[in-house]
């Protein structure tokens, strides 16, 4: 009736936490990075000194975005360009964000959460949320 | 002062389901199914092993929008697309889906609910909603 | 950085609707049954024929609320009656119903999810989401 | 035409979560604790493991509500239960914890955010928001 599953740690979120937060420091760009598990609920999350107050709501919903849809929130648009019901559809749904800094996290091939990050541009903000993901392993 | 009408019963929604899994299995996407009555009431509901979480709130309003304009929502782009201030007011409405994998139900004529289906691109996902409907009859 | 955990198949879920189902049919009141898995995201849920609008909402909200405190919703009340705080302040919590009617499903010691049963006087309802969650093991 | 003001900062934030995470093990009741400024905005957050689904959003909403009131969550139904009008309105604004577990943080007389913990009974949740408040000095 059921079947085994991973779970991320709060040990991990954090782990992931202070990875983005030294990369995001290195590139000079304060940022906020949240962690969500499977069903998107905030594991761990943190708005960086002088992160813009719009990069909450945006590291919220690119880490829905990525846990929501299983890939990376910077490969979105590429996929609906071409596709004009998802692209005129797809980015106003709720929490939807469809630009990079959402990144799942997959622990042995399995889904367990996505990490999103908001207050650079979003190639940095993909940038400090993959150091992050590294960091977790795989 | 009233009118004779037709209400989807629990036996055809939950058939509805059955068969939307099967022909989901059958294409290999795990999606999530929902039945709405004529109020976009959820008549009966499933997540497949597997489907996405974004599946979840898109069958909803997949099902929501096929009912509430009556259409198949894989027919709403085209119908939008050449009238600008749909084309730029619609997609943002509050659980409007513009893309396929809605279809309304009709049962002799008349509209008694619809099914909503997500979890594969949108046209795997009209597949499996079509072929619940097909055995509903009509 | 993970642990490992289980998680409520389909096959599960629907077998919970079908033996609430069969319950709700022996007592005689036409019940909504909701499956919600750890995240309170709907799994699976079905409004029998005659089930009252009302109980898509409270059936919901039940298996929210028993998830979330992970306990079922008939001793809430119990646990809050003699403190003046949480009497006042908890029945209001958005989501939040003191009612008989939700149960946690727990296998092998281990939270799962929850089933909410609405349609009945809480009692009923009780039953028939005891009967369902019997059927699971444990 | 400006003031000076106190922030906090996320060093602050990382610290008190810290220190609450520690108390709450100590406490042997695993909870989530949410550090916000005066805005309300999360600055910090995290879900221990095993902390129950509803932590989460009452740790948000107790944050919430002590630094909108400018005092613990604890001293609240105490404020309104002999005033009729607050006693039946007060608990169902949106948001609003009336019971403990949040705590406003001052540093040098200045109210400069707030802490919400959930996830055992409020005498417990505050003794670790107090644990947390006490490390930041003030």
């Amino acid at each position: 009736m059921t079947r085994s599953t991973q779970v991320l740690t709060a040990e991990a979120a954090l782990k992931a936490i202070a990875v983005a937060q030294e990369k995001a420091t290195e590139i000079g760009v304060p940022m906020t990075i949240c962690i969500v598990d499977v069903g998107a609920i905030t594991k761990a999350q943190l708005r960086m000194d002088g992160a813009s107050l719009s990069s909450v709501d945006v590291a919220i919903n690119k880490a829905y975005t990525s846990v929501a849809v299983g890939s990376p929130t910077s490969g979105l648009f590429d996929f609906i360009k071409s596709d004009a019901p998802l692209l005129a559809g797809l980015p106003s749904q709720p929490r939807m964000a469809i630009f990079g800094g959402g990144l799942p996290i997959q622990i042995g091939g399995e889904l367990v959460g996505a990490i999103g990050v908001s207050g650079g541009h979003y190639s940095q903000d993909e940038v400090v949320a993959q150091a992050a993901v590294d960091a977790l392993g795989s």
